[in-house]
């Protein structure tokens, strides 16, 4: 099936997500629209990047994610329309589409990527500000009626690739760090399965804190208690069962998280 | 007609709601989602429990309602689909389904529960900690296609029901708590028309302010005033006319509220 | 095509939009709903109406937008729907259609209005303070349905308009206030192109603060600066590239904006 995912920075507050919604609707009118996330901090690129690549594989084939978290819009930052195996990405070239192309690489996916800039496909005139009304939304509409995708400008063979801080060995683990915070003051780190040795007997270290074992699951701790286990979406999570890690450890985005292996 | 409801203590924040509309796109492309909340106080499973017993009579026939408001996810606890009367429930065994149970108990509607195993109907493999994407949203999509209620489990007699507090009778009338606060700052408290002799010379006591009298509508008070009359759901409710009764009372949910009737 | 958009200042905690949304499906099972936003500051009518009037050029023809941000609901005030041209209102008669109608009437479009009476389109029994569920969320649907706007109540010649602040003339500019602010922090005021002579050399007074020269882009700015452009909706903005004027400024609405042209 063919649907339409929206992921901006926008909120929801000031009516903008309405408006592209509507200029998506005013083009192509049997549209499924679905929000993945309006609420990414404010320009924050990398945030975004990791929760369009963690949260793309649960969307269908056909789905056209537009993105737009865009602290260059106005500068000479290209947009652009990606189709990345059977999912697309329309947004700006800007990184968020990382890890969606690094997944479609090593999958050996077909990958087509082409600029932006057919004045057909954009409302008119175009501002400084706001293309997510004035070209990505309409790019996504005429591209979900249709529109071969070499017609909406130049191919472009080099896109715009974040780096992500990567986790790196210490003398007896790994020190990684807190990549994501969800709203229930989940921690999210860098790190997976692969970083640790033995579940049970591994240490983590956050913060003045140490956690011993790794858990499978909430029901293994008591509520209140800090706890260190894998996530739905493979990383290493640290949470306090039925309250807030984050609040617990007064912590945030880039926190330092090592894993000690036994035997130190 | 049918269609999904989604109702949970996500946040909109983290595209944990977006990824289940994803999953259950994949499954039933032609599913209409319509949000009921993803606010829910974290893990508060009365508050969503009330919420959808007072909403759930506003959606057509047909609607499965989707909640995922967990705190025991990764316990024993047991995932179920309940089919009650012309609407269906989907989600923990943790009392969330009670007032829907209840009504539908009262109605003398037809009741069917059973348990959510059939590896068939999810997400593989099945996490321990986001079953509102890995079990309850593939459900909602393979229920929706049309797949028999009986195939998804064991029959359930004793889903689990949670206790909501009720008023009490004291010497000169009533006394009640605060049940919910909305984001006007509207309290709504768990007394009703039943609780209530004479509406105009009635008295309300909450947090040593009294209220002189139910109003019957907005309009009769003045910007400012403190004001009691009964809610759109008919539950008795404290306000403050353009203002937020939250603020001006300092109030929470579980203040105490007292009805008196006249003569003392 | 023909769609539902909803505008209130209910905030999606409470189930009151979902609500809605079960409301018109019940009635119009078809009907497709586009939120424009829930959260309007409460009651604020000036604020809900600015965004009716900028978002509406974007949304189809067929568009049919109810709003509630209703601090009269329970008083007097009438219900109205409105055809405006090829969209419509539906909501109380309170202002929030002004800038709407008078851009049908500048446009010279077909007006309809009439008042929301008819009881064959509501609820029952219709509540006196949750219109939006019981009266304008039935009546879009069955409008949507085909109903003809004729047959929902009285003609309506004379609907409630709202005055906004107007810039005025001063010695050597404009005098002119922040009419709103998004989540960025972004200040819009009431003064657009209009009113500058020459972009480069006029110069803007906020808070204590002297803005040099109308950018055309946030591009040509550093980072962290204090900027003046024409947004994408025509107003005049004042921002912070990647930051927010309103923290830069402790600004709010209402705050009075000042164009110097050159020469002073």
């Amino acid at each position: 099936m063919k649907l339409i995912s929206l992921l901006t920075d926008f909120t929801q507050q000031d009516g903008y997500v309405g408006v592209m919604k509507g200029v998506i609707l005013s083009i192509a009118p049997d549209a499924p629209i679905i929000d993945l996330s309006h609420q990414i901090p404010p320009q924050d690129v990398q945030q975004a990047a990791r929760m369009l690549g963690r949260s793309a594989p649960y969307f269908p084939a056909g789905t056209i994610f537009v993105c737009v978290v865009d602290p260059g819009v106005g500068t000479r930052r290209r947009g652009i329309i990606a189709r990345l195996g059977t999912q697309s990405y329309i947004g700006p070239d800007n990184g968020l589409v990382t890890l969606l192309y690094q997944s479609a690489e090593r999958s050996k996916d077909q990958i087509a990527i082409f600029t932006l800039e057919n004045p057909g496909y954009q409302v008119s005139p175009v501002s400084r500000t706001f293309h997510g009304r004035d070209i990505f939304a309409p790019a996504a509409a005429h591209y979900f009626n249709g529109a071969p995708i070499e017609s909406f400008g130049q191919p472009v063979s080099d896109p715009v690739l974040v780096e992500f801080p990567e986790p790196r060995r210490t003398r007896n683990g790994w020190q990684g760090e807190v990549i994501s915070i969800d709203s229930f003051g989940n921690l999210a780190c860098n790190l997976t399965r692969a970083h640790i040795d033995k579940p049970e007997s591994t240490r983590i270290h956050i913060k003045h804190r140490m956690i011993h074992g790794l858990k499978s699951t909430f029901g293994q701790n008591q509520p209140g208690e800090l706890t260190a286990m894998l996530d739905s979406f493979g990383y290493l999570s640290i949470s306090v069962v039925n309250g807030s890690a984050r609040d617990e450890l007064d912590a945030e985005v880039g926190n330092m998280v090592k894993i000690f292996t036994d035997g130190d």
